[in-house]
């Protein structure tokens, strides 16, 4: 099955905190792909990754950056799937700078931000948006819930 | 047609920011609903809206809120429909409070969070989401991206 | 005798720093009980927690939380109690979201809150409230504070 | 009746925002006094009343101030009733600098803090307090309850 | 002749302020056009004059925006030209998340800062970078300084 | 010969920072005292060593203090002499607490605030303001100032 | 008489604010002097004023700057007077920028920073510090005192 | 040949951050010096450095610092050449206050701000202005990008 979800990170020392994405994802039998990517060192990759996502099957895409974290941004600018936005604690600001980069977008491009190194949330958000159309996903995370409350 | 977003608010005063995601919602031809509902002053309305949305055919939730906000997290804390929430910039923080209390949401209950009084993008993300799913709502939106890259 | 004080915190991992609260209460010879509840994760024991304390006896609750830190003003949505707020400094703001979280309520909803990370003095102020009424515990406190002054 | 709670504020520019404080203790059935004094310029003033207060039938304390806001701690330096304060959004700093004078107080000495300019909620939180002793007052705020619930 | 500077804002909201950037460049009698576009309405504009504005002749590059403000960031990502960035104070939280937006940038991709609306400043680092090469730039900026300390 | 400066800090735990004032004073010959008092556990004996300070031949204060940090504030409350305030990093803000709660205050009472824990510039700033009375003390300074040019 | 006191601020711009600084020194009795000279525009003239106001008779020094402040630290380079700095809300930032520009100084060049706007409480630290030598100064600020006391 | 670029720090310790800087111009190919001098110990050392800079051939200024920041202030205080500043993050404030005390420069005298500790970019900037006069150093970063894009 193709992936129903790309989960991008700018730079290769973010995969330890998006590994929990990426391992949430997998609990939740989602299918995903994983790339770096980097809005201002491969802008062209990026371009050429979310102008295409839509039509390769993704439905739902994951930006994790630190900083002056544009790749959520630079993301959305080039589709209209929904972009998660993940801001990083990387740099002295401990992620005040990236959240601030990567929630307040401008009107009519919103990225969907969850907290700071945030990486398991982002694939939960991912599962809510994909269970409007999969029963099967929406079931997943209800599951996930369900152990919630009874722990 | 029902309803498929729902959109709530914490006060009847949130309601002069919040018709941008009001009028956003109607442009882009979504059925939606509002209510002013409050997490603290009427905790049981929230559990009930938000338990039942739902069944009731609501796909996507908007939740906004100022200071001490917790509409969004309330909200998702009694359904798994994906909710997004928008930090109105009320009481002298400007917004820095609400912001802080909508997107720092722990582990396994997300807010899909947009700018401080982002109401319009609000609307545009729900759009995001819905557009998984249906195709018209997808085009809508497309077309608003469209309009963006004319002007 | 039953507790008169409830002291709730969002998960396990807040035990090592509300222990501070636990201990003080009992070196001040107050009653009180403590248990782990989520205002996001198990919404539904907050509400019956909250909504029976008052007529199981309780007099004063604690509540402590991090990051967008719901579980106080959760508790007091349901009672009349007073309520003291601790913001925990989970999280990479260090506790600021979580201040911001439970110190800026709406009128008409208060949550007395202490400094971050402030267990301890959450059973200080626990028990100036209480010695209002009870002459016993407000001898108790008196006797800290000339301790302090003693020192 | 003598008063069951005193109100000071630091400056008597800081009472159109306090009568907020002062109409609610009213509108509540609370028998009240109100004074101005200063933690730096009269602090004989704050000495005498704090450690008085106990003893002429105070039981609730309510202090407020801006910008290095040390009333509440000066207050409650010499008294070991409960001591609400009321950061206030005068200075350039719009009350962040207040907030943290009045929350972040050392073990032992807690201030009970609510939001910035809450000067109403100060009022409610007393009536809180005093609830616990006084049942008429707890009925007082659970009527403002349920109107809340009701609007 | 051609111009040397190329000023880029992301809204036509923006050039009030950054008028004073235009103003200061043509007082410095330094050639120069403007244009609006943004980094995510329209990021195949801004890859488009970004990759060929050294070929037309431009020099340095100034890039203005508020909010989660990409464009400096975007307009790196395709040139190697200097870039200028100007946070601007558009939004609730007053050129803070611009200026992180600006400043921070990764390794290997810098964005040279002015203050929050430093839309003058922009001119004038420009003339100081042009000056480099151009000596007739370099003395108008003298010009300039000398006035400054004469007044 | 009877001390000139009286270094005051919150808490004993504040002395290893404090030790760098302490060292310095000693560096430059100056005659000092130093002393733990709290405002809030000790606030009898903060007015007894203020209110009598100038009387013993005090002529400049030093008072260190972290989080909501008062000390002094308390002390210029009851003094005229000059009050130099050190904020301690303690606490989770990290010294911004105690930065806003010293430096903030009101008119007629003025703390001349030194750096986040700067217990250095303290001392040295006591030795500039004894200076203009005590030309040795003015010289040792110089001396320093002039070590600091030549290394 | 010579003046005592030197007040600089940055600006013309600065005089309204800090017209509170001279009438309060001349309510004191202080002799003093004004000039508007510039750490970045007209160092030299900082330079020479700086090094040459010990030898001229002032006593302490006053300077005032908003944003990236640096007329006290300037000011200070240049002598071993004490030197008393006010951070102005000028700019976005409303004068977080200049409060950090001119209290966090390094080891040995301390600024005696007072609040945010602070130019009155400039007034009465020069007058605290002047007082240590001059025994009038010091009754005229104790005067002030009083009449606080009593208002 | 002479060195294009002097790289100048406030003090020994900002070394090891600076030394990125330097050795990432040496694999540019620039040549440049680099010494410590503050703005505030040593004034005289930087206005000779910087007022003589230009004669002596160095066409890009670099200065580093911590804290209350003056020193890329002061450097363009005497100097018409472009100045980069690089704030560092010593002390508690983790490099927002010296981000803010080298950005926020008044209108005339702008300094080109690159990110906390962004010792690495002050050379990439340096290369970007140094390359619209020196095709060399031009291709020698344009270089650097293309193995960016590569890996």
């Amino acid at each position: 099955m193709p992936p129903l979800v790309g989960v991008l990170m700018g730079s290769k020392s973010d995969l330890p905190v998006m590994q929990g994405c990426l391992d949430t994802l997998t609990e939740l039998g989602i299918e995903h792909e994983h790339h770096v990517m980097s809005a201002h060192r491969t802008p062209a990759r990026v371009q050429e990754y979310a102008s295409t996502a839509e039509g390769r099957g993704i439905e739902v895409l994951v930006a994790a950056a630190g900083m002056a974290a544009h790749l959520p941004g630079a993301v959305i600018a080039w589709t209209t799937l929904p972009v998660i936005g993940v801001p990083l604690a990387s740099g002295e600001l401990r992620g005040l700078d990236s959240l601030y980069a990567i929630v307040q977008m401008p009107s009519g491009l919103p990225v969907a931000t969850v907290a700071i190194n945030g990486a398991k949330n982002a694939a939960y958000l991912a599962a809510q948006i994909l269970g409007v159309k999969h029963p099967e996903i929406a079931d997943a995370y209800k599951a996930v819930r369900e152990q919630m409350r009874n722990q």
